[in-house]
């Protein structure tokens, strides 16, 4: 054993092998969790990795005044599936995976923009039925988006709809330079071609894309989600589609995960239905490993941690 | 009547109701066509424009050594559906619609990219069976691409692939700066993640992408033909895909058109097909119309033409 903490004991909650941690062998002691057996395992934990981001078992097993881990890092850029009250005020570490997912995401973003532009969906429903049918479609370059969420994910998507020649408005949650304020949402959203939501999870967010706010929007705009779940009320936004109040929307992420077969969104019309899948390009989890091995390295030898979330807001503040 | 030009003829071949026309009424004597007419209206036009650019009949019907439109414009990027040898030698000038379709094909041409990349058919396969898969997809910056066709939409389609982070090469009939010749084709197709044909059909790149250039790609890489149908040896490339030389392609455009029922090409797996759509946005008949009243105030005057056609070359020369 060597390094500035020695005998620790990291602690893995995964549900899938994870690359690249061999690396550790010999340098600390590696245990791993699954749902049923996290809260008996995490007070003896240093270091906790919550390698399965889909799992809300650190709320409900964080040990609260007891013994904890120093150190919690999640593979995902969101934190609200392990940000506990319990967790908030301790004096553990919390980092996430900054870094990794912000151009995917973007891409992911830009992919469904202009597959909705140009028709696309109908484009594959045709050529099922084999039948040529030419439509007009939409130019993309010249329209304009609101993107609800200021984190590097919202301006990397930002910067891509930019690219595309999309005027683009960011949103966060206090106003500054190239920033709107919560105050302006409205009014953007009123005149955006696309709404796009990329903002974080927290209780300023949760269900903000309601029926009132799609009522705001443009007959022929389209909203699309690539941040979390509840940040949409599915029922209004099935609606909205419904009564043509918007054009078209594309979920990447839901209320409830994995969708199950018996949901209605699945064939709500002028709706995309993705499995969350924007963030995750070939090669992810070997940068997420890889990116925990780094901040590893900073902790073990008492360097200032990098991606260190602010716990009031539930992810790392941007500039 | 006024102008430098009074009482001229023009005579369109039109198989749909063209817009803004009206503004020429009292300055010109319009007369219609259809592919049984044109023969014999042709020799008392002075200008023809076509406006049905799926059309052939001008191939068919051109006068040859007699009476002869002075000026021929086509509503379309391509010229090949009019360019037979008789009208390439007269002295009859051929414009055609450069500056309309530039930006809306390198916006369809990233949406097949990006689509490709993302793996969206898929998913909306997948949605059809409310089936929720999570599946690795592809980064799109930092790939390679090689579009083959140096003109105004090739260079348009480059920009914006570059614009997404893709490293691109041009290739055209000429090497120039930014252009490669055509003896870097097969090189550059080698090492492409993506291979796009944007190319006028001429007889030099009649069938150019045929099965020794499908062999020559990657089996990772994809082919996207936005150019003319013509360019591509549509059975190799069914070949191509059935034998996984290659992984994806989209055709836009075809042999011939409309693609019926019964053509294999709508069921090729990994083959995206659409109808010849590309280029045509909301208001895309508006901007040609538009177009072609801004060229016949020049003619009218006397003043020299835009957009004039290399008749050899079979498209407006380049930068």
């Amino acid at each position: 054993m060597s390094g500035g903490r020695s005998g620790t004991t990291l602690l893995v909650l995964d549900a899938e092998p994870l690359p690249r941690l061999g690396r550790l062998t010999g340098r600390v002691r590696i245990e791993h969790a699954d749902e049923s057996t996290l809260a008996e395992r995490l007070p003896r934990a240093d270091v906790l990795l919550v390698w399965d981001f889909t799992s809300h078992a650190v709320r409900h097993a964080w040990p609260g005044e007891g013994l904890r881990p120093r150190w919690v890092h999640t593979a995902s850029a969101g934190t609200d599936h392990l940000l506990c009250p319990e967790l908030v005020a301790s004096d553990t570490v919390v980092t996430n995976a900054r870094g990794v997912f912000e151009q995917p995401v973007a891409e992911y973003v830009a992919a469904l923009v202009l597959a909705m532009a140009k028709d696309l969906p109908r484009t594959w429903a045709l050529q099922r039925e084999r039948e040529w049918r030419h439509r007009e479609s939409q130019r993309v370059a010249g329209t304009r988006a609101c993107v609800v969420g200021s984190g590097p994910i919202g301006r990397a998507i930002a910067t891509t709809l930019k690219a595309l020649g999309v005027t683009t408005a960011l949103v966060g949650r206090t106003p500054r330079t190239g920033v709107h304020g919560p105050g302006d949402l409205d009014r953007l959203m009123a005149r955006a071609d696309w709404v796009v939501a990329a903002a974080p999870l927290t209780d300023a967010t949760r269900g903000m894309f309601d029926a009132r706010r799609f009522g705001v929007m443009q007959p022929s705009a389209r909203f699309v989600n690539v941040g979390r779940g509840r940040l949409v009320e599915e029922e209004a936004l099935a609606e909205a589609l419904a009564k043509r109040w918007i054009a078209g929307a594309a979920l990447d992420v839901f209320e409830h995960e994995p969708l199950g077969p018996e949901s209605p969104l699945w064939d709500v019309p002028g709706l995309i239905v993705s499995p969350h899948m924007s963030g995750d390009t070939v090669g992810w989890r070997d940068e997420l490993g890889a990116q925990f091995l780094e901040l590893f390295d900073l902790w073990e030898s008492g360097r200032p941690l990098r991606n260190v979330v602010d716990k009031q807001l539930g992810y790392v503040p941007g500039h």
